[in-house]
């Protein structure tokens, strides 16, 4: 197995990307890596280049870049080349950690989508109190999403969920306001219909504030009120820890304290990062495609690589297709 | 000023109820309260009926009740018979910690609508890192907005903001999933374009991310994705505390470290109390009407009804109309 890897993409390129490929390669034994960008750069860190290709550019997409003129202008960028490394056959699945709207872009002018998905989802997977972790999808690719959007966001989180995370009949919940049947907006009340249907566990209606506490495995929402869910606990939590820090702060007593717990709260803090899961999968692409966070160290990058790697060796995108092919034709059937 | 109370709503009625409402008449020298339920129950509590009425009714609206039947059909619960109050006239505005569903119901079938604002929203004040709060509306009472709703919530917001929490020139802000002008859906760029030409404060679109941080004074948002918003905050918050329990119980060394700090956590859990700035109002009715949580002690309601007061000392309502009116005005001139 081949995978593409944009190594310009992220805060700490190439640095953590060569370093987590690095990793990569002598963990997964059958894993071959090429690093897309710029060759004088990568090969400052890349002391161990074993199964590890560089394809040399000095082209790069920013953050700042709007995605989808990027994606069309730049196309020797590091994140384009490596997505047509996919797109020619020449790797299996591609990563960066670069401009997630240039990635979509990426992903569906280069590698196109799979027939009978209208559209791909952005997926991280989230941490849970008990540390199992739930699938979001989606979290903000896209935002005026219709219910049959919803539905296939449904079929290939469950499909993703019992591949990749191994997890047998995957729950699948739809985030609403309440959770009694008939409760939400339009799209929710027509979702709740079609998901209702369709070959998955479905769990129905799941609130908010259980999201954390695991009520579902995989978690449906269109893409604005995904990327409201999703920024809210980063915020939340982000502003808690401020808020116990100062607290630990305050006086002599509180930060003798702060001395005997500071080790497990920050292995608190770690259980709530979600960067030990691996990057936010880009579902709905003919290849895997995964989005490494912007601020992702080698550790990271290590995760998103060997979830990447899962995906082909579980046939995820074969499955998904295999799953919506069967279910056009069973609507075919039924009309 | 006379505010009416439904006495039989919420987790602990009536007893907090009560007991808020004598805290509130000692405090507020020229308030009357009508107490609306059943008076035996009441009686239990009402040590003091100065300034004190009580309007006897056995029915109640329950939390299970489907909010528009139950209005229509319980016409002498204490909820309704509350806002009858304000619709007769004898009261200035009411006061419900019951059904949240109903008492929207309540209050758009029995009060009714200002003129020139098409739906209501439901409004809490929530805290943030400072301590100052920031109003988000909505969170729910209108889950398939449109862009002219969220213009009419950023008016009444604004106006809120400035009479009843003293904000000069309040800053308004747009939930969106970008900073950026343009970014969004179909409803928050359209919205967008519309509040930019209100007469507020318009700062612009705000994220998920920094509502904690203090980032607007007044957040707009449609009902569905605030109540989303509003959830994962209390979910997140949730979570981490009970996580925190749990690293101070998990060995003798933070068992003791607990101790040092217990005190000042439970001020920080307080900090993030929101029953503190009293309840959420339903902006868009012609009179106030408050939804104090369902959980409400006797210091909630008393803040309840503070809030409530100033609503009514200061004319928000009257404000709100007044603007809403001379930007109608302005339409008719620029057509």
């Amino acid at each position: 197995m081949r995978i593409a890897i944009d190594a310009m993409g992220g805060d700490h390129a190439p640095k953590e990307i060569v370093l987590g490929a690095m990793d990569a390669v002598q963990d997964i034994k059958n894993l071959q890596i090429t690093l897309v960008g710029d060759e004088e750069k990568i090969n400052q860190y890349l002391t161990n280049s074993e199964r590890i290709e560089i394809l040399h550019t000095d082209e790069v997409i920013t953050g700042d870049d709007e995605p989808v003129r990027a994606v069309r202008r730049k196309k020797n960028s590091s994140m384009v080349k490596a997505a047509a490394e996919v797109k020619e056959g020449r790797a299996d699945a591609c990563i960066s950690a670069g401009n997630t709207g240039a990635l979509m872009s990426a992903g569906l002018f280069v590698i196109g989508r799979i027939p009978g998905i209208d559209r791909p989802a952005l997926s991280p997977t989230l941490p849970t109190l008990e540390g199992e972790g739930f699938l979001m999808l989606d979290v903000g690719a896209n935002v005026d999403a219709k219910p049959n959007h919803l539905l296939q966001y449904a079929i290939m989180g469950s499909v993703y969920a019992e591949k990749v995370r191994s997890i047998k009949n995957p729950r699948v919940g739809l985030l609403n306001i309440g959770t009694e049947d008939g409760k939400g907006n339009e799209l929710t009340k027509k979702a709740f219909e079609l998901m209702k249907k369709a070959p998955i566990n479905f769990v129905g209606n799941v609130e908010a504030r259980d999201l954390l506490n695991g009520v579902a495995d995989v978690v449906i929402t269109d893409g604005f009120s995904g990327n409201v869910a999703l920024k809210t606990i980063e915020g939340t939590a982000s502003v808690l820890f401020s808020m116990i820090k100062e607290t630990f702060m305050s006086s002599l007593k509180t930060k003798l304290a702060a001395g005997l717990v500071k080790k497990d709260l920050k292995g608190l803090k770690d259980k709530l990062d979600y960067s030990e899961y691996g990057g936010a999968a880009l579902f709905g692409l003919a290849a895997p495609v995964v989005k490494a966070h912007g601020s992702s160290n080698h550790r990271a990058i290590y995760s998103a690589i060997k979830q990447t790697c899962h995906m082909v060796d579980h046939h995820v995108i074969e499955t998904i297709k295999e799953t919506v092919e069967s279910m056009q034709v069973d609507e075919e059937e039924t009309e």
